[in-house]
């Protein structure tokens, strides 16, 4: 009854030998208005002579040689399911625009990208978003969106170790998610990772991460700056690679989610690309993508951005309230603990993009993103605090009338909510108050009991 | 200098209307022995003639009309990034061989599939599994693998409901995983849930979940059988739907991994696929996919398979040692909790599986499977204490001379990492022990403690 054939799969011998040096280059270059460039293998995160922040740039002339339907087909036959191989990666899927130069045996992968994009039609509906999509970055190794940023740094430093150059370990300051993504992507490829913490600052889930992938983990007696300065110092002096907020591989990385977003919809951007925002290098890095799609051809209208911050840190808020003047400030405490920030180092970044593509800034309380984080878990979301901002920022500007009700809306969802189970039980088993909170209900086991309780909220008969 | 073109996707153009009437259908088999069917949609979950359990059964002489190239194409082909189709989920992409008869109207996703099959080469070497590879189920929306059954078991509960059937809710008794996805999934329905749990007997995190995603949750004063019992009786009296493990909806779903794991390693099988066993209703449903796959022609030669169980729970490695007679026992505690189970629901389903393919079966104590998942770490993954089971097993089959050294090994990693928090704090925050173990270490905040600490470490000179 059943055909046996040869198993060759044409998807895997149809795409060419990426291995065969690029006709694409990229490069450090300043971003503080000096004309400085860099080697992408040079370990530099400030221009040597005007100290501004870097950026990676492309030969977008060379990438132009190529269409946007090229680009289209080459990005769409590299999607399909495959593994051991870079481009079964989200990120490397997408190599030419993100590190040209990265050989196959460099790559540090995985699996990052290609996360679900949702449609949520009923919790649109209730946030007065009809058109609402929701980006799951946060289904990821490390529970958030940093490891598409890391691949691309622990790949760097692999190939430079690969080439002779002594990097001894890679480094960072992070109570968070940015560790997570460091110590994982450096136990992969079996690099010595390093983590700087301030002792009692953090949780003991915060904590478990990095030292459960086999980061030396420094706990320090001094707050977040003081594990910031320290661990610059340390890097600086004994040649250990920073992984910090200014090093700008990471952007590369992240940029792919833009447009990961925009194949999924069948090559066409959303209305609006909605991103939680603290150090403000997701929504720089979003733009950076949004821009090679426009200029390569992939896409014929751009959307607008909307960066979403906590009202406890919300400095951005208030630049956009006041024509984009930027104050830095000190930020208060919030959920959103990943986006506690009150001077964003990638600020001027985040706003010639917000600029460029039509920006909107806005913020939410702490009880708006509560409850517009449990919102959507009650339609089967599972959110963190940031995506909490993110929805009650969008349904803040959709009542506004900011954004219109035909819109199609994509909310990044930054992280996993099983990284975030204190924040959940907090409302749903702390003290009452919460629209949406659900405790559970003690009961004898008894059927008779079950019925009682049960059969009235249900709405069947008892 | 840039090209502007038309965005149009031919991917999305080119499959066909998959909301046509279908040719193929399936049905509610009895496997226990006598030859009742009972269509998909009846509310049934053991024979009405015998009481044997149920499974679904495809018409494969409809399924063969297709040749495996033709199969493999269409696979390959959904495999695509898009959003908003059931085809963008990895289990609906096989829709015609989970459940042939599902309109698109009644699918209920959450973007399950697709997960990373990532090579564990240093992992491997240190395991004596050189040709190791890790198929990542647990980086899904809820954690783990059960959301591939539950987005099959919910969209059915979906369709009955649209077509009037009166179902007022779906329930469990479940402490971990299968409430978890349940709850998510009718969330996303908009399908009223219902969880029983045994008081004080489950931790915050395991409670969590439900809660969140807005389960009527019900905690009672007795055990988990208690539970199963009360929550059974409810269903039954009242019209619920029950979503407990001998429901055979949710194998369909959860077959596909083998199918994806298939199509990841371009249509080749591996030598040896190892599965974490409890229930054993996973290994099931991968018997049933490698069924699929050899009889219609998409592979040329299937897998051995290997279930891993912990020592605690361990009757089917005893059943393997005993020429497959079987006897239940009662389970003892073991951190690998969603399979501490003594009388498998699916056992002998499972056992017809494993003669089938050639099967293994090992188990693993409490230090192996610890050491195993927390060297896996050490490697880059985040292991659950299932996968470290899984892991501990293969390895030593391997050190026995079972699993040959050049053998493709493919283990599948349950359940995602950040669930088992508690696992990997007892490890690495309590007393010493663990091979693995890394502590942080405190220090005062100067450069010079830094130094002292640190480079030692690191091998660099002081």
């Amino acid at each position: 009854m059943m055909s046996s054939e040869t198993p060759t799969h044409p998807k895997t011998t149809k795409i060419a030998n990426t291995n065969a040096p690029s006709p694409f280059s990229a490069w450090l270059a300043c971003y503080g208005g000096c004309d400085e460039r860099y080697p992408l293998t040079q370990v530099r995160y400030r221009c040597a002579r005007c100290g501004g922040l870097l950026d990676v740039r492309h030969d977008t002339a060379a990438l132009a040689t190529r269409t946007g339907a090229q680009w289209r087909d080459l990005f769409d036959q590299r999607a399909g399911l495959r593994a051991g191989v870079p481009e079964s990666s989200g990120v490397w899927s997408q190599r030419e625009w993100v590190c040209p130069q990265a050989a196959d045996e460099d790559i540090v992968t995985l699996g990052e990208g290609r996360t679900p994009l949702l449609p949520m039609p009923t919790l649109g509906q209730a946030l007065g978003l009809p058109g609402l999509w929701v980006k799951q970055c946060g289904q990821s190794h490390t529970g958030s969106f940093k490891d598409l940023g890391m691949t691309v740094l622990v790949s760097m430093v692999q190939g430079m170790r690969a080439r002779g150059r002594h990097i001894p370990a890679v480094a960072c300051a992070s109570t968070g998610d940015t560790s997570a993504a460091l110590s994982a992507y450096c136990a992969r490829a079996g690099i010595p990772s390093l983590v700087f913490l301030p002792a009692g600052k953090i949780t003991d889930e915060q904590l478990i991460q990095p030292i459960a992938n086999f980061s030396l983990t420094v706990s320090l007696d001094t707050d977040f700056d003081g594990c910031m300065k320290l661990v610059a110092a340390f890097c600086e002096k004994h040649g250990v690679y920073l992984a910090n907020s200014m090093n700008p591989l990471r952007m590369e990385g992240q940029k792919t989610v833009s447009v990961e977003i925009c194949q999924q919809l069948g090559w066409e951007a959303p209305d609006f690309l909605v991103v939680p925002g603290g150090n403000l290098g997701n929504v720089t890095a979003i733009g950076k993508g949004l821009r090679l799609l426009r200029d390569l051809g992939l896409i014929s209208r751009v959307p607008r951005l909307v960066v979403a911050q906590a009202a406890a840190a919300a400095p951005l808020h208030a630049a956009f309230q006041d024509n984009w003047r930027f104050q830095a400030i000190t930020a208060d405490k919030t959920h959103a603990s990943a986006i506690r920030i009150g001077d964003p180092v990638n600020v001027h970044k985040a706003i010639d993009v917000l600029r460029e593509f039509d920006g909107l800034v806005g913020s939410a309380s702490e009880d708006e993103l509560s409850e517009a984080a449990m919102m959507g878990d009650r339609h089967g979301l599972y959110a963190d605090p940031h995506t909490g901002v993110a929805l009650a920022v969008a349904s803040r500007l959709a009542a506004e009338g900011k954004i219109p009700q035909s819109a199609r809306v994509v909310v990044i969802s930054t992280a996993h909510g099983l990284k975030f189970g204190g924040f959940k039980r907090a409302y749903h088993l702390g003290p009452p108050g919460g629209a949406h909170r659900n405790p559970p209900i003690s009961l004898p086991a008894t059927l008779a009991a079950a019925e009682e309780a049960i059969l009235p909220r249900l709405g069947l008969p008892g």
